[in-house]
């Protein structure tokens, strides 16, 4: 099948172009001597997950418990979950999980910690568990320093639990433009979090491992002689929004395939509208056309520029934001070049609990 | 099972509301004497469609031909595809598709209606379909007044085809806030369409019906004589956009639960985001509590505000657009009042094909 024949809008997934940006950063990471743990919110399947694993990452990163639940599912071993876990109903299918893969957590409330300890000591099993500091992305996460301290020590006080590190993410530093702008702020944020380590253990307690870092500052973490871990998802396939950031250099290994609907002396329609593509950070960009897009509506898009259209065209657009946009999708239609060698089910799709 | 047993985030719909909701449009068209095709883009979901039709309407809209093919499949039997149906892989799908319900189409080119009628010709059927007019929202859609006509005429030329009227759907004016300007406006719309059946009439062709409006103009539309269709969706829903407009008294029947993960002194995370509320059309609004909400990525939201927080603490938001936010999910926790009643699967949820 060529990708002429494939209905649309389509959620296309450049092989090649994957390959190379799982090899690029697996490279990456063994040349700095860096942990890599891709985060799988990304691609959301278990099958690619299989593919940076085999490249020498040493497990994966879970958002939700639900995507760690398909990808243990599908025999991937070991797994941190990134946001907090919280509520009794959550605890149980995190124990339940623990008991097929390699599972750590991370807390930023020592009542949550202690919920969660509590669970394990009743199921006779203790949970590897990070401390989750905010390094200034302002989401999850306690205060660098003293209260992080006191976090790790509660946790080491928890019998149902064993202090594993810090998680520090800088996701809001990913999508600064500017190399030099980008590596200051990365130095900033992780000084932070070095801080935070050193007064750690100076409180008697081993810190094993700091984990952080995404597709946009992979390339510049270094954690003083800690043992580092690299958190990256979007770089497997590449968005717009990313494409715009200054040394980032992977393939848009991503598009999504639409149909030129409707043609009019002053519009052109194709069939990719929210619904197929997101706009949450910035749009897709038309691939190989002097042209832009705009949404018009859940199953519309708009295009305009000097491009020449007409009714039937296909085209491909580079998704303004992968993980929003591949949420969207049931499955990917696998190509290498123009042929269409496989479709693969994006099996964790919409696991947001 | 009450509400506060069910995991986060859900999607909620609650069924007085929902039941009051269709109560209500249904009553307005009957009063009106203009017949009710829901648009199912919104719910995607057979059994809301299967309620709608049980209080009056006709049939139902789909945009998508992927969204019909579910509808058809549960035994949904009178569909309009409001979008333009294109390319060859579609047309044989239209075709099987109208084997097993009756299903009109819309079409805004006389090619694409000459490449369907070849279709029906082939397969021994002729199929209803509208000439798409645009009365001024800039999507797809002829002309209107002797584009249009000519098109009629077109169609009304394919052995396959069978002329059934003019949509014009007015999507521009449905969140005009003030009820005036919204009334004004779309008059302007209709007045637009109705000349155009008039030209066609002279013509010699008799226009069947008009299909238009939605929930914001719903209760206004007037066609001057002609059979006139509405075909809004929102209305059994309401979302946050639309509780902004005047006049558009429908009960909030869709939240998403969420869950408070992480506590701090200048900001509070529940564990809802991108992924399962979407923000195109303005942000999702906490119910009952003062506080406003930012989405703080994929899977987390930020709330502030004067409220009181706590981790654990459950608390629904309105979505911003009820559409693309039940398109995240994969399926509605049915409630009456706060009791869980059953969970009813989102059937044609992700089809955008």
């Amino acid at each position: 099948m060529t990708l002429t024949e494939v209905d649309t809008p389509a959620l296309l997934l450049d092989l090649d172009k994957l390959e190379r940006n799982l090899d690029k950063m697996a490279a990456l990471a063994r040349e700095r001597g860096v942990l890599l743990r891709p985060h799988a919110k990304t691609h959301k399947t278990p099958l690619i997950a299989r593919m940076q694993l085999e490249r020498g990452a040493l497990g994966i990163c879970c958002a939700k418990l639900g995507e760690a639940e398909v990808m243990a599912g599908e025999g991937i071993e070991d797994i941190l979950i990134t946001t907090e876990i919280v509520g009794h109903r959550k605890i149980e299918r995190l124990i339940s999980l623990a008991r097929k893969a390699k599972v750590a957590v991370v807390v930023d409330d020592a009542a949550a910690a202690g919920e969660i300890s509590a669970a394990c000591i009743r199921a006779g099993i203790t949970l590897p568990c990070f401390v989750d500091v905010n390094v200034g992305q302002n989401r999850t996460g306690v205060a660098p320093g003293e209260p992080a301290a006191g976090l790790a020590a509660a946790i080491a006080s928890e019998p149902g639990l064993t202090f594993a590190g810090l998680q520090g993410y800088e996701g809001h530093l990913q999508h600064i433009r500017h190399v030099g702008e980008r590596k200051a702020a990365s130095a900033r944020a992780m000084q932070a979090l070095i801080e935070t380590a050193q007064r750690i253990e100076r409180r008697g307690l081993r810190v094993e491992r700091l984990t952080t870092a995404g597709t946009g500052t992979a390339s510049y973490v270094d954690a003083a002689g800690y043992p580092l871990e690299i958190q990256p998802g979007s770089y497997a396939m590449m968005d717009a929004q990313y494409g715009a950031v200054e040394g980032v250099d992977f393939e848009h290994a991503l598009t999504v395939l639409t149909t030129v609907i409707s043609v009019h002396a002053d519009r052109v329609v194709v069939d990719a509208g929210l619904k197929a593509c997101s706009t949450d950070a910035g749009m897709p960009k038309p691939v190989g056309l002097e042209a832009s897009y705009l949404p018009g509506g859940d199953e519309h898009g708009l295009l305009s520029g000097p491009a020449k259209f007409f009714v039937g065209m296909q085209l491909e657009l580079i998704p303004g934001h992968c993980d929003t946009t591949i949420n969207l999708h049931d499955e990917y239609v696998v190509r290498r070049g123009g042929e269409v060698i496989g479709h693969w089910p994006i099996a964790a799709r919409g696991r947001v609990r």
